[in-house]
């Protein structure tokens, strides 16, 4: 099972010649789910070879171009390419009017669904759930309503205690039920619980995503231990002022939010134009948080899964 | 005094990863007119090595994205790089409300003045004019209101005669008046009309931006004797049939309209993102006019000066 984030843009606001403005691609086994949106995201695609079609949900955090500008070219060549499969959008309040006023002043009518979904950025709530994954929103502090985004894997399939089998004499048509998360009751009406009867077969993966936002500590109870976190560091430390001023972050900050929230590595991005080399920005979140990345266009980021126990 | 095109984006609607949506900037004696401005334009304005800020007018031919889904992204960047001077934007009725509507919903307020104007896509008109340069539509048939551009200079100051100065007795402060086009009155009070006295220094460059459009006559005494014209070509000749049901042209069409205006030169672009080698278009409307080229992005196009008579 894949868990592993692509990043497609890793600039602020002002895009340069190299770097384009945010957006993330997130495979959750084998469903893509689209984070943020800048101008130009259709194209990275393109570039480093994703299946356009294959994006069934999009998550935009803020209503700040540099993260939604590239949705209504990539909503337009969706139609273009024949598709037919809804879309969900997942943003605050306002998108939708932006994206159909675009499509009304050219006449244009969707062939396909688009399902358009606000949240509200003031509390954090679950945005969405299948059967592989669940979606919390991150409420962050910035210019206008921003949410990042917790993407937490849910569990699959169990694995059955080989010992428990024999113990309980478990019949083979009751071990499928065991293994999808039900209880078990024996020839004498004992039920047993289903913890008792399984093991989790590997740790579930959790990825956040927190971009705009300033320093704010209140983020940390919501992204504790998160396996693989993206804060945004449009600045280094020498310009913490401007940060606050901007309501963005310093690569410092940002590795202080993962340290403090215990994850395990930490991507940063969103880097100001006024940057040519980023090295710098790793350079000083490692004096805070060694396990840190620099987000990289076209860069995957896999997050692998851990085995608690394997019964064949 | 420079008069040249480049080309930004040289596909139709669905970007490749190496072809982009449609923009085109001309430097009239270095003032800078950009074309349609595609998604991504900010970006190839920056690889190109352009400087945003010294685009004053834009213009725009349809609604259609492909057109202008970049305009939002690059009049955010211009208002974040600082801008106070003034940017026009001349398109179809619609844009305005398209562009506005993103601003809102971000509770964005520009910091600089950006005027629409909106032309009729019925009729042709001269829509700007400055001391170089006019600018008129060219009205196109394309599935929404669509204008072409036709960009003419304008004469400059002009050469005197070396005989008529001998001549008329004319004396020297005279002359700086007869070079910007004024009659001169001798010491009889003769009036010698100014064509008597002068000759044009170089001929009058123009440039005419023909996309979208499907093969239309109509547009021929509009472009007649252009010194370089952009014909869209989305098709080959094989699929015309395809172009007239989406009311575009194929490559032998836009060589037509071409040969049929006394074009000097035809650049022919928008191709479909079906063909990943283009050089069929070249070949295909070789046959009908041998001075095409292939729009190639960041490829600049210069019309030269041609001198008439020189006086030192």
């Amino acid at each position: 099972m894949t868990f592993a984030l692509t990043v497609l843009g890793s600039n602020s606001a002002i895009p340069t010649a190299n770097r384009n403005p945010t957006a993330h691609l997130l495979n959750v086994n084998e469903r893509f789910f689209l984070i943020d949106c800048g101008e130009g995201t259709q194209i990275q695609l393109r570039k480093y070879r994703f299946k356009i079609q294959r994006i069934q949900r999009i998550f935009i955090s803020h209503l700040h171009g540099d993260h939604y500008f590239g949705l209504i070219g990539l909503i337009t060549t969706m139609q273009l390419l024949g598709r037919e499969k809804e879309l969900h959008i997942y943003s605050p309040e306002g998108l939708q009017r932006a994206i159909e006023t675009q499509f009304d002043v050219s006449g244009t009518r969707l062939k396909y669904p688009v399902y358009f979904h606000s949240f509200s950025t003031q509390h954090t709530k679950k945005i969405f759930e299948d059967e592989s994954v669940a979606v919390s929103t991150i409420p962050l502090k910035h210019g206008i309503g921003c949410c990042g985004f917790l993407f937490c894997e849910k569990p699959k399939q169990k694995n059955i205690q080989k010992e428990a089998i024999a113990q309980y004499n478990i019949p083979l048509e009751a071990i499928h039920k065991i293994k999808n998360g039900h209880d078990f009751t024996d020839e004498n009406g004992n039920v047993i619980p289903n913890s008792e009867l399984t093991l989790e077969s590997h740790t579930l993966r959790s990825y956040a995503y927190c971009s705009d936002t300033c320093y704010d500590e209140k983020i940390i109870p919501l992204i504790e231990k998160v396996d693989l976190l993206f804060h945004e560091a449009t600045f280094l430390d020498e310009m913490k002022e401007r940060a606050k001023e901007t309501l963005h972050s310093t690569a410092k900050q940002a590795a202080t939010i993962a340290h403090k929230a215990g994850a395990k590595r930490l991507i940063i991005g969103h880097f100001s134009s006024r940057y040519k080399d980023i090295e710098p920005f790793m350079k000083e979140a490692k004096t805070v948080f060694e396990n840190t990345e620099l987000a990289i266009e076209g860069k995957k980021y896999e997050v692998r899964q851990e085995e608690i126990n394997m019964i064949s």
